[in-house]
Formats: C-alpha cells, structure tokens, sequence
C-alpha cells in the first residue's frame, strides 16, 4: 500500500469542491491497471492532475507502466508528457511514431518542445521536426541551435514586446485584442526599434497606472538579461540573488530572443543541486528508477577508481609490514587515524563545494577560506589526539610504557591526518573550479585518498621510528 | 582580486544605458573600506543592487565589514536587510537600536518581517515588536504565531482578494484605485463569503478577457492550497511539481490567512537542498562564513561520532589479532574491503536520501528498491571481488599457495561487504524516514559504521577460518 504522497490536509483542488487524496487515486490506478479495462481506466485518469499522472508513472513498475502508456498514447497530453522525468518521457516518446510526437510537441511551448527533443537522438529529432509545422519549427531550432543546459536552450521564444512609446491603454488594447500571446505572462518587455529590450514591466504595475502613462515611464530599467549561451545554473543563481520572475534573453547584438520564467527555473535549480549531491556521493545521473544493470555500471567507474586508491594506501600498509609484524596492536589501531581524517576531509570538502556552487567563495576570500581551514584542522587536530591517544593509553593499558608510546603515536599522526585533511578538503576543489573542472565530479575521492595514505603513512612511519 | 563573480556577458542595468561590472564595483567597494571618506562609500553604494551589496558583506572580512555596516546603517535599505543570509543580518541588526530594527521592518511586506524577527532572541524580538505600528505588527504576529519552517511563517498576509461576483472591469478598477494592495503580485483569489478561496486567476487572465467576464468564470479552480502548519519543505516541492507562482495559504476552517510566492520558494528550497547536502557531508548548519571556533565546534560532534565508530571497527580487528600476527599482510589487505564498502554504501545512500526527499521513494515501491540494491550488490560484489582476488594472487605471487588463499579471502570478504554495503544503504535512511527521522542526519555515519565493522569482520573471520 502506498502511503500518504501528500500530507492529506494539503487541498489541491482538482475539480470545483472536490478535494483529492492523491494517495487514493493512486491506489485504484493499480488495482485498474492490474485488472480493468481500457475504458474504466481512461476513465479513471480523467481525474488526474497531469503533475500527479507524471509521479505515478515514476512508482510503477514496468509492466504496469507499459500498459498505462498504451492507454494515454491514444491521447496524449502535452503537459504530461512534459512533466515526466527524462528517461520516463523517452519510453513514452519511443512508443510514439514520429509525426504523433510531432503533433503533441507543437501544442507545446517552444521550451518545452525543446526539452522532448533533446533527449531524442539525432536523427529521431529530425523526423519529428519534419512533422512540425513551419512557424512552431522555426522556434524550437532557434532553441535547439544554442549548447545544452544553455540558457537559449530554456528560454521561451514567445514573449510579449511593446515600443518605447506606447501607452499603458494601447498595451491593455493589445493584450486583449491579439490572439498570438504567450498562455501565461508575468512580465512585458519594452523594447527599441533594433528589438533591444530597454526595460521590463509587471503585469500588476501595468494594471496600476493611469491608462495615459507611456510604457517605458514605468518599465524597471534595473533588468538582468542573460546572453543565449550563459550556462542555465548561472542562470538560476541569477533568479535567486535578483528575486526575478522573468528574464530576458538576448543575443550577441542584445535583440531580445525569448525569455526564461521562474517557474522553469525551479527545475533547473533542482536539477543542478542534485546532480552536486548525487557527484559528491559519487553516482553519476542514476535515478532510482534505473534497472540493476543500469545502476550497477553507473556506479561501476567510481568504485573501480575507489579500487586503485584503496590499493595505494595498502601499498603504503605493505611498506611498514615489518613494524606492524613486531606490534599487531598498530594494526588494530591503524584505520582509526585515517578514518577520522577522511571523514574531516568531506566535511571541509562538502562546505567548500557548496560554496563554489553558490559563488559565495570567490578568489577574493579563498586565502581566507584556506587559513580558517589550517586551524580548524589544528584545532579539532590536537583536541583528538589528545582524545584518541588518552584512549589508547588507558585500552592498551596492560601493555605497560608500549601503552603511552601507542598513545603518543596515535595523537601525533592524528594532528597531522586531520591539517592534511582540512587542507585538501579545501584545496582541491578550489584548484579543479580553477581547471573548469566541476569540483563535485572528483574531489571526494581525492580527498579520501589523501586522507587514507598520510594517515596511514604519518602513522605507521611515526610507530617505526619510535620503535627504532 | 577577486575574480568575476558573475559571467562579463551578463547585462544587469543598473541605470538605464550602463552596464556594471559587479566584480569592478566590489574591488572599488574593498578599496574604499580600506582607505575612503563616509562620503565617498556612502557615494559608491548608491551603484549597487541590494542583492549585490548582500553578496559583498558575505565575502568581506570582519573589520571591512564592520566599517560597511556602520555605514549602510545610517539609512538601511530594508531590501538589503533581507537579502543578507542570516547571520550577517543578525551582526546588522545587532547593530541597531530596538527603534531602529522596527522602522526597517515596517517597510517590509509581513514575510520579510517575520524572517527578520525570527532570527532574534526572543526579547528582542518582543522590543522590536513594540514599535512597529499596529497594523504591521498586527500582521506579523500572525507569521509568528506558527511554527518555524512552516508555511504560516514564509506567506506574505497582503493578498489581493475579489468577490464571486465581481466582473473583470470591476476588478481592473479596483487595482487601479485601491491603494492598499501588495507592490507586486502574480495572481488573484477569488473568495466566498467566508473568506474561503474558490479559485486563483493569473492577471495574464484579467487582462485577457472582455470587462464583462465574471471572475468566477475565468477563475482557475484547479488550485493548490496549503494549511498554514505545512513544512516549508512540503511547499517548496508543490511548486515545483504543479508549476505554482503562488498558492494560497489557509487556516484549519479554510480561510485565506495569505500567499506564497514562487520567488520565495526559490529560496526555501535552496536551503532545504543545502540542508541536505551538508547533512550528508556530516557537517550541520555552517557557513563559509563561520569563524574558527564555530566551524571546529559544529564539526566536533560528528567527528566525535565517528571516533567511536571507528574505534568499533578497532575493536573487531583486535579481536582477530593473532591471526594477523601470524599472517602480517592481512593487516595490508584489510583496509580495500573496508573501503570498498564504505564507497558502495554512500552510492545507494546518496539515491535513496535524495529519492525520499523528492517523494520519488514511498512504501509503494520500498521493496522494489532493496531487491533491486541487494541484486547491484551481489554484481558488484562479484565484480570486485573478481578483480581484487586475482590481483592479489598476482601481488602476492611470492607467497605461493598461500597468495591463493589470500585471493579467495579478499574476494569472500568483498562480496559479503557489497551485499550489506548496498542493503545498509537503502535500508537505514527507509527506517529513519519512517521513524520520522531526516534520513540525511545519520544515515552516513551509520552505513559507514555497518560497512567497516562488517568488512573487517568478514575479511579477518573467513582468514582465521582458513588459516586454522
């Protein structure tokens, strides 16, 4: 049984004074599709919202999902074929023939029409496109032409414009009167003769001022326009700092392009946050609905890589195999040092990583970032040396003076670990954001490699040369 | 020199026909801390953005900032004010006169407030209060009343609201004349008699129709309404799943007691994203920005954790010490099954903590996400121990027969810790999230402590096993 997907006071009204339990919707769409018929299930999905249809297809399994996509492909909603996950949204697509493709992507906005056809292959997407009418065509390739996760890529070619001399009662006419606007607007451009926009303007200001006040009188000049190949995560940090609900989108000689709007931006932003988690967790783009093998060698590289590092601090291990021959307890101690370090190496690496992302560490402060790091690893350095070593001589205790020089040896390497692991913890991903490296990609595994060897290695050569 | 916190391309006009370099502004802004008049800075800050100026305290040192601070304070702009993150509001309004902190806040809308407020100690709090006039106070009491990170904190009380009956021309008037009304604002309620919202409708819509239209007619039924109590959290992903720009917020008998806009549900969700980012990295609350003593104390009792954990694993290794002191290059191979495990753990934990944020993982699919864990484990188990099994036939190819039993070893081992690895990391963040646990809180030090524990185990018992 399902549990409750939404807290169940939530009121999302899907028709006038219903309020739906997506969890039970949910429920009788399994029990329908296990054994209904194809009518009590179209049936049945009429009172989905296509946001909640997108999820449910996320939680089936495959055979249940096969056969839901068989019922809705007859019909196609536009909207839920956006709002499906990437690799959801390709099953669909695949059982679709190019010109019913075609014809769902041209109800679409130019982003979202975008968005399908990106994830097709190459040659998919040109027979699809041959489908589509010429003036939606026309917009999508403007979008299709710039890089991925650009900002030419999210950005909606359909966008209201109005001359500088326009009043607020001819842009009430207008927006009235002409049929070819965008569904849903939030803001307006005011642009020049040259489509260089010169200001942009709320709805609700336009809705506050006198019918006679000319456009550009009230439009806010302070507008943030992003070039068409600014990165899309740039360009959710920009709609943060700024608070924006529109942007606009221009080209290399500033003509307004398209626009991008918040609400796309929401994903976007989610998108780029997970793919930093998922990188620091050291996963690539596996989702939870990636069959076994899919997962398996997803994950396959990182451990192999995990495999090589591991080997190198055994190597180092291997190096002091005479010492620990004539100690055992060293070995017994031996992975304390290098755990603690690892595990102050992500701590300082995930704070920075983070950081980077949010560009609130910059060149001007990272001098700073790396000094506070150094005491830190100083200071959490001496206070567990002193923990782990006081430890080890009251456990080792029977040993008798063996006890103190353990002691002693634990706490030394442990200060030494745990610098090494501040400082790498911060200076790696600052050097790989310098190389254009994403510094999520492969800093942990850095890190705990460096973290794994010199704690081995201070501690096991430290036991040598006291036993000398 | 702080390198470009932004792309160059990026046009943010600031005055109309100038484009400004924010990275230029912000050297000029160090420089003038540094060594400039009152004047002069007070002359300099008038060509910043809020939200730059906001930035710029973040990356300051102490004694600059200071000196800044003093001298915004004279003349606050309270957009600056909100834009801060937190604990550089706080050294701000520490800086000000009880009197002072109420006069910024009264220029805010009542969310903006509440996040002002909520920051304080208590008593402040209650000073602050009493000198905002009562209408604002009134408003922001409401906030206040529900608890943190909940809805009823984050909505802005200022909501435009119209009649069933009302017309579009009715309406347009309305927001033309009334001049209580929110500066900016996406969307309309329409409600009963009792307060209760029956639909929402975009201005886009208003401006769309003929004057005649009824509001009801145009008006969307199909909205999301959240109770006041709702995690912020919950709010953030109901935007992003249906699209919202804003959501109605209602009391337990279905009033409207306010609105949540998308852009600040931007930010909430950045915070929850980061919340979770950290919390997997074994680091709480911090900032870039925190000094060295708050960062080595928030680290402290994570590390502390994984003393003890790692001193588990200790205790397991002791427990085999004979065994490795008759075969010292145990002590050498010991650490790969453990590492291997912890890397395996984090990768399905990292899916599995994201997949529960998302809702992406419910109780409908829970077994669906063990089995499919337990069958990546048992392959990369394999796999691994493939791979490390015949490399240590190989390494240790002078040890004869012996290097064989070695192999053998290392490869049980292996499988058994990817196995538990996997199953560990799907199944304790399930747990915590049914406990009602943040599964991000615990689940890494937990999994870590269950890979090593049962690494060493399995690698040192089946050696034992063998060697007897």
């Amino acid at each position: 049984m399902p549990d409750n997907q939404e807290s169940p006071e939530i009121i999302h009204r899907i028709e006038p004074d219903t309020s739906v339990e997506t969890a039970a919707l949910f429920d009788q769409l399994v029990s329908l599709l296990d054994s209904g018929t194809d009518e009590q299930l179209a049936q049945h999905l009429h009172g989905f919202h296509h946001s909640d249809l997108a999820d449910a297809f996320g939680l089936l399994d495959r055979p249940l999902r096969k056969r839901l996509i068989d019922v809705v492909k007859t019909e196609l909603d536009p909207d839920l074929l956006f709002e499906l996950e990437d690799h959801l949204r390709k099953e669909v697509t695949d059982s679709l023939t190019a010109r019913e493709v075609a014809e769902v992507i041209t109800e679409m906005d130019s982003d979202e029409a975008v968005q399908v056809l990106e994830d097709m292959d190459e040659g998919d997407r040109a027979e699809v496109l041959s489908s589509v009418p010429q003036e939606e065509r026309e917009d999508i390739e403007v979008g299709l032409a710039f890089p991925e996760e650009s900002a030419g890529r999210r950005m909606q070619t359909d966008v209201v414009t109005v001359g500088t001399n326009w009043t607020v009662g001819q842009t009430i006419d207008y927006l009235r009167e002409e049929s070819d606007l965008p569904e849903e607007f939030l803001d307006l451009f005011v642009v020049d003769e040259d489509a260089r926009p010169v200001g942009i303007i709320s709805l609700s200001q336009i809705l506050r001022s006198p019918r006679s006040t000319l456009m550009r009188e009230i439009a806010d000049e302070t507008q943030v326009l992003v070039p068409a190949v600014t990165l899309q995560e740039e360009v959710a940090l920009l709609f943060e700092k700024y608070d924006l609900t529109t942007a606009g989108v221009i080209d290399a000689s500033g003509k307004l392009l398209g626009m991008i709007t918040v609400d796309d931006v929401m994903e976007v932003a989610r998108e780029e946050f997970e793919e930093d988690i998922l990188l620091l967790g050291g996963v690539g783009e596996e989702t939870i609905d990636d069959g076994v093998l899919q997962s398996s060698a997803k994950r396959f590289a990182w451990l192999l890589v995990n495999l090589v590092t591991a080997a190198l601090a055994s190597l180092v291990i291997s190096m002091f195999d005479a010492t620990i021959e004539q100690m055992v307890a060293l070995a017994v101690l031996m992975p304390i040092v290098a755990s603690m370090g690892g595990n102050a190496g992500t701590q300082t690496l995930t704070i920075t990583v983070r950081a980077l992302a949010t560009k609130e560490l910059t060149s001007y402060n990272t001098m700073r970032a790396i000094r506070k790091e150094l005491l830190v690893g100083v200071l959490n350095g001496f206070l567990f040396a002193l923990l782990a070593g006081v430890a080890t001589v009251f456990i080792f205790g029977d040993l008798g003076e063996t006890s103190i020089l353990l002691g002693g040896i634990i706490a030394g390497a442990m200060v030494i670990n745990m610098i090494v692991a501040g400082l790498s913890g911060v200076v790696l991903p600052v050097l790989l954001d310098r190389w254009g490296v994403d510094p999520a990609v492969a800093s942990g595994v850095f890190v705990t490699t460096v973290t794994d060897v010199v704690g081995f290695f201070a501690f096991l050569a430290l036991a040598s040369l006291v036993m000398l």
